[in-house]
């Protein structure tokens, strides 16, 4: 089966920027002007295209991206900054678009120059395999240290006619609840004003991109873009189809966040943290991110080791007060802790069992007020260590 | 050489609660009644003889500490009260002193309930083997993932007299800079009233164990305490005294941090992270702490990889504002980054060198203004993961 969005052609293609080989330069193009709205990094050290892609968005409307993995074109001063403009400018060369609809991302190791002469020299060959179905290979372009390629879809009705949305994104490493995830690219085929979808846009974000993490960083290069064609002749306008939209928007950002962390750099599991009973949503995040972020939690995940003292403690960590002599944790339907303590070795087993699973929830009830939250983690892994020691090598 | 501190005696015993075997009960007394100062974790989770400790050392006198490895005696509910409690009065019972100057300590699994009946057992053979060159067998005692024991000394003259510092303590995990460190015991031989210690003692944390990261946790069972006895006839009170003492006791603190880094849990290096040029104090501290707890710089770091663009992206998402393109970093004496990007290959391969050696130091010139901080981190090794995925078992 082959996917695809009305309006859209992908591609990507092998240019040389991949020091070990593959895909490594994408091209999305909107058949005809598409609104936008895009969300960046947080970091302070930012690359030269979200330097660019910022600056460009502002105007509501995109036509295409570039994308590149390989190098993140960050830390790489004036001559970056004309890269990332210079492979926007040949991209609109090559499809005959005006240069500021063009937006830009990077993705690879910070400070190694972008080398665009591959970018041009690989430009006919990258437009000419644009085609609605490539998708695929514009979701392996962008990928560093993923071992698959990233995609989901999903659709809605409005005023009786049906709209889709499909969406790619690459993770790996260097993901954190700070601002969106290293690359995503959603591309609905019913139109939207740019002011709907930015609203839109920051709502699935804070759900999905928002509250993962693999590794407790925020990357230089976390871009989102988020392109509404109209192909479908779905207009989204009301507030009911703004909601419907929302819904649709919602599947695919959180599908794409959870294979982002299913497929986080080592990563054997995947865990739902779920903190309730806070004395606020906002506290509840904050313990729920620092079970999510501890190394001493994740390398127990990867050890299958029901090590529930240190879920608490680093609960404790969080600068939200509660009263752990009240906590109740499970480990997905075992009740592990109850009132603060242990519940002894049989639950200890069953909960060993759980933590076997590919795929589970760590629920901590601090029996405070109603405060709620849930963050996406994975485990702490060997090769996590392994894949990190040696990335640039 | 033996080492000692007049007018203490130490002594370590195996009682049977490490599951591996080895000493793991160990007492300190002092022959007179000693002032003495501690601190103890931040973590909202505290095991049950902080509290217990916490309590007794309001008075500002403290006879002996009795403290064991094994078990941390944390989420242990009302038995683990009553075990504290039970260890210390079974030490004041064999020592013939009153119940109240005994402080406890215990670190080891969070959540396994201490086994009291193993301390009574032992208790004959512990205070049978107190002597004044007995630290290095407590030090043993207080280990857990540790490599080896932690004892540091230094000394000082004031009034013409000499007084001496002893100290020990025990790392390796759960290490971050929220107050203190898992456990130190600095006894120094001058005599001091307790608000003048607790005053030292706060300045000699903040200055040592408030410094220094290995994994970026905050135990439950963080405990310092500070003895001082006065068998040297010295008696620190002036600002002139008080001065020479926070020298001696400065040493002894940060010498053994920097034993606890450098013995950090699958530690191969020890690198001071320095940041100089930010905002503020402040400002430089929390980009150092950034720096210092991230776990793609410390991966790097171990695998001697010159991955500059890192230590730059950790630093980018500290929440200190600075301009990137400004920023100057040294792998030692190599200027890796000049103005926010790579010094190139020469100096690459330079800094490659200074990452083969056991110790460096990483400097971050934020070029801002005048703020400038310390802090101590080792690199995250495939022996990190092996450590914690199989701590319990």
């Amino acid at each position: 089966m082959t996917m695809g969005c009305d309006g859209f052609v992908f591609a990507g293609v092998a240019s040389g920027l991949k020091k070990r080989g593959g895909k490594d330069l994408g091209l999305i193009l909107a058949e005809t002007p598409a609104s936008a709205a895009a969300v960046f990094t947080r970091n302070r050290v930012q690359a030269a295209p979200v330097h660019l892609s910022r600056e460009r968005i502002r105007s509501g409307c995109c036509r295409a991206v570039i994308a590149n993995s390989g190098s993140a074109n960050c830390c790489t001063g004036d001559a970056g900054r004309k890269a990332a403009q210079r492979a926007a400018a040949l991209a609109a060369g090559a499809l005959g678009i005006p240069e500021e609809q063009v937006l830009t991302a990077s993705t690879g190791v910070i400070g190694l120059p972008l080398e665009v002469s591959r970018i041009e020299a690989a430009m006919p060959a990258l437009t000419a395999a644009l085609h609605p179905g490539g998708i695929e290979d514009f979701a392996a372009a962008i990928m560093t240290t993923d071992t698959r390629p990233k995609i989901a879809s999903a659709g809605g009705t409005v005023g009786g006619k049906d709209f889709k949305v499909l969406g790619c994104a690459k993770g790996a490493g260097m993901i954190r609840p700070a601002m969106a995830t290293l690359l995503a690219f959603p591309v609905p085929d019913a139109a939207m004003a740019p002011g709907l979808l930015r609203e839109a846009l920051a709502t699935a974000v804070d759900r999905s991109f928002n509250r993962i993490t693999v590794d407790g960083h925020t990357s230089t290069t976390d871009t989102v873009i988020l392109m509404a064609g109209g192909r479908s002749g779905v207009k989204v306008e009301t507030p009911e189809g703004c909601e419907v939209f929302q819904k649709a928007l919602d599947e695919v950002t959180g599908a794409l966040a959870r294979k982002i962390v299913g497929d986080g750099e080592g990563a054997t599991k995947l865990v739902e943290v779920r903190v309730a009973g806070a004395p606020s949503d906002a506290g509840a995040r904050a313990v729920a991110d620092a079970v999510a972020n501890s190394s001493l939690v994740k390398t127990a995940l990867f050890g299958q080791d029901a090590n529930w003292g240190r879920v608490l403690a680093a609960a404790g960590r969080a600068g939200v007060p509660f009263e752990p002599e009240k906590a109740d944790l499970y480990f997905d339907e075992v009740r592990m802790v109850a009132g603060g303590a242990g519940s002894g070795p049989e639950a200890e087993a069953r909960a060993t069992e759980v933590l076997k699973r590919r795929e589970f929830t760590l629920t901590l009830d601090l029996h405070a007020v109603a405060g709620s939250a849930s963050v996406l983690t994975c485990d702490f892994s060997i090769d996590y260590v392994k894949i990190n020691a040696d990335y640039r090598s």
